[in-house]
């Protein structure tokens, strides 16, 4: 076999099998399961054009190459899984990964971490904040960029994300059926795309039972911050004409509602049922624990980073999506224990 | 002045001044408050020997470089702040910071992380974790070292960290001040430096107060884990002598007491008191809120940062190593609310 001989493209190995780039990608890079069927036929193409399969991975080549991840900020338990899942998918695919923390809400931020991309020679990067489109097309320009969680739909960079929207709405559809009418909702800024499309899944669920929208019930909070949801839910449940049920975007807005109705003297979920969002360990911790809509943040972080690495080994990638599935997961802040019945 | 001068030595500079070359060194690279007097002695010294004096800080010449922080684990909310304070201090610096996660506890995974130094070039490193000697130093002689929270004190790499036996034994004194006579001790694994330290300490507690120490009240657990310590405790409060007491080496343990107690029928604190330690959020999130020890996270990450910074700065720093204060927290875990007291 001659080792000198020009790599075959994408392309032409494509033409040859059938198969798309894409798929072709995913064999020679290992970025993904494939039928032993589909790889034989890959490597059996590669090795008809004369050629090294094992020279043909890009994977091997980045061999030494760094990935970012960029959170927020580490003081959201929300992300742990999700660095855990994206760790892991890096090592899988032969890189290193390193977790950044910056806000990226100001040009001196955009500077700082496009001049750490520079430094660290990074050959791809997750997000996780939420982003104007024009920086995050401005760092996708300089290197390959995946969407994790909080994304922009509006634009050619990749994203895995849930559809926060039917989750909300299910999560308050629960409240329904219990037979709370006064449901409350405190949520995040509205600068995330996960909380305007929370908020838009209250909003359907309550109008799809005939309840009124009180605006008064609805609280946006600036951050996921436990103290500023302990001091709002108080004040609500304190007011005449208190909810009965709150819905959270977080479920440390959740524990604080727990909080507050206890320091208002009522009972969870008899006088105020809670539903949070995350499912973060301290939903589980939490005397009532919280019932809450579960995220597969592991899930998530892992195949943000595989998307990623398809995309470094594939410049021409077609724009991939992924929408993943959520799941409500019922414990005692909505609904009593009951003898026999196994609650989470 | 004449700038192709050759740069004074820290040495040269303490001969004239009667500085210590440390001193010099922060003066320097502003790594840490100084005087006035003493700033204007240094730059008067410097500009004396013919040099211009904005030359002189290697942090100035480190501008692009960047630090990595280690820790062992995502998922244990500890680092959280540890990492806001170090990344504070590294920005202060002129550095960029980035965390990894890597247990280091194989040849594989230290090779790993020696590689990640390689490629980053980072110019120091903070660790979090316990290590052995040998992998310490290994990596101590590539890149400048500085232990942050779990630590060797035997060895000559600079660490800050907290008297972990005198904390422990505050927080079982606290119990026992309360009239608890039998309490029980959740900790992690005896590898960690902590773990050893607090054991320590709620032995010499209990020693001082002519109580037994119970080896069956004593539990190790193998990481941080709320399951785990869940299981553990109500086992234990229903078995026939029952703990009134509980000290845990972490909030999460405590979380997982508190909810033990509660399914075995008990009060917290009247039939069970606890006390965590570390006050992350889950401590005043949890309903009892958790008496538990304050460690100054922040503070211990920063410092950290800045003696790394330091170390960089200087190769003949003298060791210096750091115990920081910590403060017992008491909450309603061990003490009824009793109206007008203010309890955090």
């Amino acid at each position: 076999m001659n080792d000198t001989r020009k790599k075959p493209t994408y392309e032409e190995i494509s033409q040859r099998t059938g198969l798309s780039p894409a798929t072709i990608s995913r064999v020679l890079n290992h970025t993904a399961n494939v039928s032993d069927a589909t790889r034989e036929k890959v490597f059996g193409a590669v090795a008809s054009m004369g050629f090294d399969v094992s020279r043909m991975s890009k994977a091997k080549e980045h061999k030494s190459a760094l990935l970012l991840l960029n959170i927020p900020s580490f003081n959201n338990p929300f992300y742990a899984r999700i660095i855990d899942g994206a760790q892991d998918s890096a090592t899988r695919n032969g890189y290193s990964l390193l977790v950044s923390e910056n806000a990226l809400d100001n040009p001196e931020h955009v500077a700082d971490f496009l001049s750490l991309v520079d430094k660290t020679k990074a050959a791809g990067v997750i997000f996780t904040n939420t982003l104007p489109l024009e920086t995050l097309l401005k760092i996708d320009h300089v290197v390959p960029v995946v969407q994790c969680c909080e994304c922009r739909e509006d634009c050619n960079v990749p994203f895995v994300t849930i559809d926060d929207m039917t989750a909300a709405r299910s999560a308050v559809d629960h409240l329904i059926s219990l037979g709370k009418r006064k449901i409350a909702f405190i949520n995040g800024p509205l600068t995330y795309k996960y909380a305007r499309d929370r908020l838009n899944g209250y909003r359907s669920a309550l109008l799809a039972a005939s309840l009124p929208v009180d605006v008064e019930w609805i609280i946006q909070l600036g951050e996921i911050n436990y103290d500023m949801a302990l001091s709002a839910a108080y004040q609500m449940l304190n007011s005449g004409d208190r909810p009965d049920g709150f819905f959270t975007s977080s479920d440390v807005f959740a524990a604080a509602v727990i909080k507050a109705t206890k320091r208002a003297g009522l009972r969870v979920p008899e006088d105020v049922a809670v539903v949070g969002f995350d499912n973060i360990e301290i939903s589980s911790m939490c005397t009532p624990s919280i019932t809450t809509v579960s995220q597969p943040r592991y899930q998530m972080g892992l195949l943000s980073c595989d998307l990623l690495c398809e995309r470094i080994c594939s410049a021409s990638l077609p724009l991939k999506n992924m929408y993943l599935e959520t799941e409500l997961i019922v414990r005692e802040s909505t609904t009593r224990s009951i003898k026999g019945t196994a609650f989470r």
